[in-house]
């Protein structure tokens, strides 16, 4: 471990707090992780970090050894530095002592849709933060083989995002900044069955079938899915609401339709 | 209208104000609303508004001439103050001009478990205002006849909670402050079937058949049902998970078990 980190002006510090930042994280390609949950993952499954600052207290724990010589084998650099100063480096209120600067994943849509079995979520300009990390946590544990996220939705590297999904993020293929028309076509030729969202339809999701190749498509939180995108799909299907509320929080929506298409169909 | 309030010492914006406050809220047995979507579900579900506070504003505008008959109709006086203050008021950031302060909703326990059929969710040490306000919105959604929350949860009258739930208190009942172990033994009397979300059960929530009468129990969000209250539920069962997660956010699986038990179990 190098000296310990006195100053808000170093380089370090400064470079973990401009990643709070989407242009920077973009500049970069990288995207910061807190916590000892997150960090844990990111070492089980191989996410490149790219360094790891620690508080001065938490070099003091147990965990911490553990830490040092998991980094050390894989050659991640370490800091440390005085708890001020790391407290601003920090989104969270409680950061755990921990904070990791990591490269974004790598994943490729072709190679994700071209299975022979496939189900996939798609949000579509899905603002929040918490849904869209939510979503990406609900994918992951029901199984799904990726999460596509278009153009105008949340960036999946904000810290909000990032820690909803409870570490899902390394576990999934996640891909976005895509185009909402040229993914649909390229599902098309996949023959994956495209099934929106969509509460003002007559069709129960219970009522359809399994099918072999889907993808859910998730709309805006406030507006839905887009009626020329709504055309472009296979199915367009209702969650059943018998109850008084107008709709479903688009995490919520979301996460039962992955549910009922990827678990319940499919479970003997 | 009164005259335009142009004081943050004004009394009704410093009652308004104190109940951000738990206490507050306590101590008056009120809450506030903020926005049009919630203003418009208190009017339609006949909540009780003790007042509404309108920005300088909005009172320009179509829609204020509609709630301002609406409201004289039910005898609800109309403040309004400057944007500025109204604004201090405010917990939110973008609060569309409409502030109301309500009576807390009753709701009687008894009623709500003696029906012959019944399916309701029992929130146990569920912390997070956003997680609740979205159960109580599912809950409404899937029909349920009501949600039921023990102390120590997130307080249902927050304002996250409230602005979560998109009106849904206002359509279905919801009961805080509930000692778990007395209310238990409540649902036993009355022959409901008590179901706790466990992701380390071996029983999987499709296997259950379909109960007449059932209680939803969900635990809190970072240690799950204690053992001593699971070892006092009928069943304990976990959602399929084949993916890496390790668990779902309450909140999902909280929505999951309620689609499961109240929509997917019933449909014909």
């Amino acid at each position: 471990m190098s000296e310990i980190i006195q100053s808000s002006s170093n380089k370090t510090i400064k470079h973990i707090k401009s990643l709070h930042m989407k242009k920077y994280r973009d500049e970069y390609g990288r995207f910061i992780i807190e916590g000892e949950k997150l960090l844990e993952e990111a070492l089980n499954y191989k996410a490149e970090l790219i360094m790891v600052l620690f508080t001065q207290s938490y070099t003091g724990s147990e965990s911490y050894l553990r830490y040092e010589s998991l980094l050390k084998e894989s050659n991640v650099p370490i800091f440390c530095a005085e708890d001020k100063i790391f407290k601003e480096a920090c989104e969270t209120d409680t950061p755990q002592g921990i904070i990791a600067v990591a490269e974004k994943t790598k994943a490729d849509l072709d190679s994700i849709i071209s299975k022979d079995e496939v189900c996939i979520v798609f949000l579509d300009e899905v603002r929040d933060p918490g849904n869209t990390g939510t979503i990406i946590r609900t994918a992951d544990a029901c199984g799904l083989d990726g999460v596509l996220v278009s153009k105008g939705s949340a960036d999946i590297y904000n810290g909000k995002t990032i820690r909803s999904t409870m570490g899902s993020l390394f576990h999934i293929p996640v891909i976005q900044n895509l185009d909402v028309k040229d993914t649909l076509s390229k599902l098309r030729q996949e023959q994956i069955v495209t099934i929106g969202a969509d509460p003002h339809s007559s069709t129960s999701c219970i009522d359809l079938p399994s099918y072999t190749k889907s993808a859910i498509i998730i709309g805006n939180e406030a507006k839905g899915i887009d009626n020329t995108i709504k055309a472009l799909l296979d199915r367009n299907v209702k969650i059943p609401m018998p109850g008084r509320a107008e709709s479903l929080n688009a995490g919520i929506a979301a996460s039962i339709l992955m549910y009922e298409f990827a678990i319940h169909k499919r479970h003997v």
